[in-house]
């Protein structure tokens, strides 16, 4: 699986998350007087913008709506947004006519079943630790950390190395812009995680 | 205790849920204003729709009152919400009655004494591992969850399963109320979680 | 030391207990407007209530203050409260004398070093699991919940246990008041938790 | 490693702290009105109560900014507080000469990239247990504890036992100004924590 991932992980160039219990714990907290609140992960946040330097897209998509999510969203510089999304295997098509890609270059991170038509469909589909079993029997790479506490963080940081952006000392190589050509021609064997 | 389980769970339309301990970890967080909070989980909103859809009835019996248990109800839609209940057993024909249900026909799930008597007299009781020991004795089912952590909807997937109303992949065959009949009449031998 | 241990709970009439660490995880929620937050146990609301039913005497004491412990601790009926105690080994004379107790008599939680010389005057010393390890090294009694997660009922329980007010089902057999005077005489052998 | 730690941290007389993953767990609480909160940990303030007390002298350095962090740091007696720090690095030049200490008396405690560069510069470099891969990597101690459930302050400790400024039952002997040449003298062996 190792190798196969791998050469599938090197294609990536897009990482769409959805929300809870991926970019949170899963806990929803609910205030008294109507108010809501998420936890989100600051190795996340560094992972993403580490991402995002390195030229890869990011986009969230969740079924929820919430002003939280749009205002970590643009927080972090993560562009595409999806809220409110009720068929996210129907939305692919549409995201990959926007972002100019093929479903392979598209990873999918989520945890739950309103994620598994879109995880299906997308190049590779990942899920943390703690996801719904039926999410952990389709995902084609589960997480050593749980959602909220570095899952998305350690996916990125796999992309990345898979794709030779990323150094040992945590240092980028390159971007995917800069040097896109040269990764997707390169096939040099590398180690998993 | 396995097949014996699973003929219990096989009758079982509804489901009623305590709430702090069991759609939430037990933590009960108070701000300096007077406001309160309570963190539920996303994994259990999924489990509660889903079973909703094939038509289970769920309902919510607590001993503390709070606006928030009825904004998470009713979110969920989850129609039947009874707070501030001071004796749960003694409620429970009163339920019965509303649900027109026998008593063997509904789920119990508890974590602590006062859900002591109500988990008697159901049809199944359930508590989440982290349960207060007195309630983990006599529960016929302890989850492998931690309650506010997935704990419910393990509960509400192992009904659906047991009925046959549940796929591995996680869509569902048909609902309560469709085949209900059937479902009631095989006895046809299924493993457990 | 469980024998020895026991003897010294049979004399319990009274808990004290710290806030931070002890009824809650120690984490203290700080909100950007100046607001605070702390996370209590609906199991140790439970506990408490129960002792409270059964005769014992509970009492707060904290270095901190915050108007979030006088709710928590008007909602359980706990009747003490010391807040902003710089020297909580000072007080304890006063404590004994306004609740007409003998050091013996008292027990103390704390999970900290302004915990330790009250701790060390006290009946019965006690911390959770996760206390500080000046703390861990002088208490008679380690939790296995950790504060904040039932650890104040795990001890209060098993104080009622030993000195057999509480059974196993959860029911209470009588309260010290009643039975206070025979519960003193007698000195039947009896397991630790 | 333990010997040669123990040498370098015999000459730290100042601990720098970054914020989120390190004073806290790392979640990041967003609600749904704009607010934000952390959770910071009692056994870390008492920590570094103490520190302070002990002489020791304490600021802290984030790339984010949070009157959340300020207020944090008033209420603990923190002077120091360098906050939407770009280059933690480039700063410590500017820490050093305002504190007139050398890098080899600073310690830097971090858990990702933006402490990697302030971490390689001081005397030395701490991380907790859960710091991203990159930093474990190159700190020259990691914690037992993780942040924001007291790796603070056991970091803090090993400095004052390893000063031989703190006893075992946790009281102090003196402090750093008191008998600071002392203590720089001194050179008996020491065991770690």
């Amino acid at each position: 699986m190792g190798l196969l991932l791998n050469r599938k992980l090197r294609r990536v160039s897009a990482i769409l998350l959805d929300v809870d219990g991926v970019l949170t714990d899963g806990g929803l907290f609910y205030d008294a007087s109507g108010g809501e609140g998420k936890t989100f992960s600051a190795q996340d946040s560094y992972g993403i913008i580490r991402g995002i330097r390195a030229g890869l897209v990011f986009g969230i998509v969740t079924g929820r709506s919430s002003p939280i999510v749009l205002r970590r969203a643009s927080e972090l510089g993560i562009c595409h947004v999806w809220q409110g999304v009720n068929d996210k295997g129907a939305l692919l098509p549409e995201i990959l006519a926007l972002l100019r890609l093929e479903a392979d270059e598209v990873l999918f991170m989520g945890d739950d079943m309103p994620d598994r038509e879109i995880m299906l469909a997308a190049g590779v589909s990942v899920c943390p630790r703690n996801a719904a079993p039926e999410i952990k029997r389709i995902a084609k790479y589960v997480t050593r950390h749980t959602g909220g506490y570095g899952a998305v963080r350690e996916v990125i940081d796999r992309v990345l190395r898979t794709r030779k952006l990323l150094r040992r000392d945590g240092s980028l190589t390159g971007s995917v812009a800069a040097c896109g050509q040269a990764e997707y021609g390169s096939d040099s064997p590398e180690g998993g995680q």
